[in-house]
């Protein structure tokens, strides 16, 4: 079997109409749906000459023995969010399979080093807010006190819901052996934003991954009455906030590729004849380099003090979740422009904003490189989220010659 | 009985302990709590030569016939916000049974007018989002089409709820006779405001309640992921509604009693990882002046469609609620300002900006006026309300000095 791209959008749409709805796909983490997916996927490696198995933490393993035991890995996630859409994730792991199918015909079921694709568990963390789950554990990066309490909205804890899977997290730790061998990974992506669509191209090269710094930022100013106090005796948490929600642009755009977000404001009691005595707000910093991020942070909580002091309030920070930005392999980076380039005549280095199981596999000191394929109108987790097929076609073909080219990167490096 | 403002004190800490718990008072209309307090104050009533009934729409009347059918009326209300202050609403009721009980005693039970005290229906609204229901009936100015429907939290509608309590929606038209022959309305409220503290007074004259226009403004941008979409590339929801939410404030500052408040800010999707698409806040603009309402309104609507387009987003508005300005009877706010001034020794007049049952009274044609008495710190509807004792006993004293004084209004002006 040559490759053939096109197999791979007319999987996509089969899995699209297995496991989506009239809202988008459905292949939420350990749900019913996303073990269908799974199902359906284990039936195609089926086909091939390959050992296939789960890990400790869930993520499906495809091994396709080599020559060699030194190991290309390339992966992808086949969970989404709720409403998601169908290919964020999905389009990894099947042109995965596609570039396995080749690897497996080329040479007839042995290639010069074992090829290795990996569908990750829990890549969203759609359902209890712990996203690259499974690439986490693979890592060591696992954090399983913190994370086997979190709940879903129904209050099922992650460790339950994960059992019923049949994954114990205390043993996510014995994931980790599956890193032996792996000399490269290699992830393809839908880009979820906009930049290779304004800028006319089907492919880019990815940097690396922004690194994020996530907090919680609570105004605290004094509840009263709508009607009876006036502007002047006022100490309205809101316009800390609103104040701080304008600032992070200016201190974004101080940097080509910086991203300052505030997703969510909540007001307390949030009633249209009470003063906000309450604001509770999230701001998201992103960048590739830290210290740009650092700067960034430190100038976004000088100025809510400034606001909070202005307005009468007072504020106070604590700290979600952050991540270090996670720089991509420069051998890799080439060989993955050299690919791109092959196939679209022109490429584009970009970082990603998002996070990917690609950060957590290169955390754990294997060289990676993610490529990116154009998203129409930079949507993503959403039921529109779309790619040309054109440009999925080139996506798949990319990553085949990407990764024969990674193949003799890895033999001529050891 | 000679007039004693400690035994309303006592009275109102009575209703305290009976009907709140650590949260505060629990007297929320309809409810369990609310109708033991109003037995608790039917006792009450039982030892006066009064005749008590309830209305239908819920009201509880208390009437001692005078020499003329020519009618004095004293209200307020006993329900309460959940976990509320023990003086909004109840104050008002308990200062009229003072009041009453010193007419009865004066005359012998038989004063030259006929008085009344009413414990009007649901002033709060806080179950059905409905407030003023009982005195809207009164006045006719009720909306039972839409009304009926409104349900509570649990999904309870609100005609059933009533009904349970012996009132029948359908009904309410049968309220408006309670009118005939009321010749003035009075009502002692809670100031829940900080402006008499901050002016070192414990008394006001109160000119009216302010009109109210409260929009529903919702932003339309674009959803996108926080990490991939570059900051030239948003259409941020959240954005135009922070910079309405600081505008305002300047809007409502070019006028010396005007607020405008923004309480409510929700974001969609809410979370950190996507620029808000959708932000809806809520806009609450009052004034005693219907010109200056309208001015105000017209300029944070021209205001929401500049920040829209600033930033690449579309607005709607939908009115949530209106009401015009209520101004209160000149002579009655000169009679006012006398009982104030005698017990005090100063007056201040100043509009009020929360709704009261007064405003619905007086919109039905009938003179009206309000007093005031200083809240501490401004708050109420919050446990934490409260109000100097040696103040609500010279509230009481004012009260009925001013029933005095509109008796011999009745009488002078027929």
């Amino acid at each position: 079997m040559s490759l053939d791209p096109k197999r791979t959008v007319a999987e996509l749409k089969e899995l699209r109409s297995l496991t989506g709805d009239e809202n988008g796909a459905q292949r939420v983490a350990w749900t019913h749906t996303w073990l269908c997916a799974r199902e359906w996927f284990a039936k195609k490696l089926a086909e091939l000459p390959v050992e296939q198995h789960y890990d400790a933490a869930g993520n499906d393993w495809a091994t396709l023995a080599g020559a060699s035991e030194k190991c290309l890995l390339i992966g992808g996630h086949l969970d989404s969010v709720p409403n998601g859409g169908w290919l964020d994730g999905a389009l990894n792991v099947l042109a995965g399979l596609e570039v396995l199918r080749r690897f497996t015909s080329e040479f007839r079921g042995r290639p010069p080093v074992t090829i290795r694709l990996v569908d990750w568990a829990d890549e969203e963390g759609a359902r209890f807010g712990r996203s690259l789950l499974g690439s986490s554990a693979f890592a060591g990066t696992h954090s399983i006190a913190a994370d086997r309490v979190r709940t879903d909205r129904e209050g099922t804890k992650l460790e339950d819901a994960l059992r019923r899977c049949g994954v114990e997290i205390d043993r996510f730790p014995e994931a980790e052996p599956e890193r032996k061998n792996v000399q490269a990974y290699l992830e393809l992506h839908i880009e979820q934003g906009p930049v290779l669509e304004q800028l006319d191209l089907p492919l880019g090269v990815v940097l690396g991954t922004k690194g994020v710094e996530r907090h919680t930022i609570i105004f605290y100013g004094q509840e009263a009455h709508s009607g009876s106090t006036p502007m002047n005796a006022r100490r309205d948490a809101l316009a800390s906030a609103a104040k701080l929600a304008l600032e992070i642009r200016g201190i974004a755009r101080k940097h080509p590729d910086a991203v300052c977000t505030m997703g969510s404001v909540k007001t307390f009691p949030g009633i249209a004849t009470a003063v906000v005595g309450r604001c509770e707000a999230i701001l998201d910093q992103r960048d590739l380099d830290p210290h740009v991020l650092g700067e960034m942070y430190a100038e976004a909580k000088a100025a809510s003090r400034r606001f909070a002091e202005e307005e009468k309030c007072t504020v106070e920070w604590s700290r979600l979740w952050n991540i270090e930005p996670v720089p991509f392999h420069p051998d890799l980076l080439n060989l993955c422009e050299q690919a791109v380039h092959e196939v679209s005549g022109t490429s584009h280095r970009m970082p990603s904003g998002p996070l990917h199981d690609a950060a957590e596999v290169s955390r754990a000191g294997i060289p990676t490189v993610m490529m990116f394929v154009q998203s129409l109108r930079g949507i993503s987790h959403n039921k529109i989220e779309d790619t040309r097929e054109d440009h999925l076609e080139l996506a798949v073909t990319a990553l085949d010659r990407l990764a024969s080219k990674t193949v003799d990167w890895i033999l001529r490096r050891n």
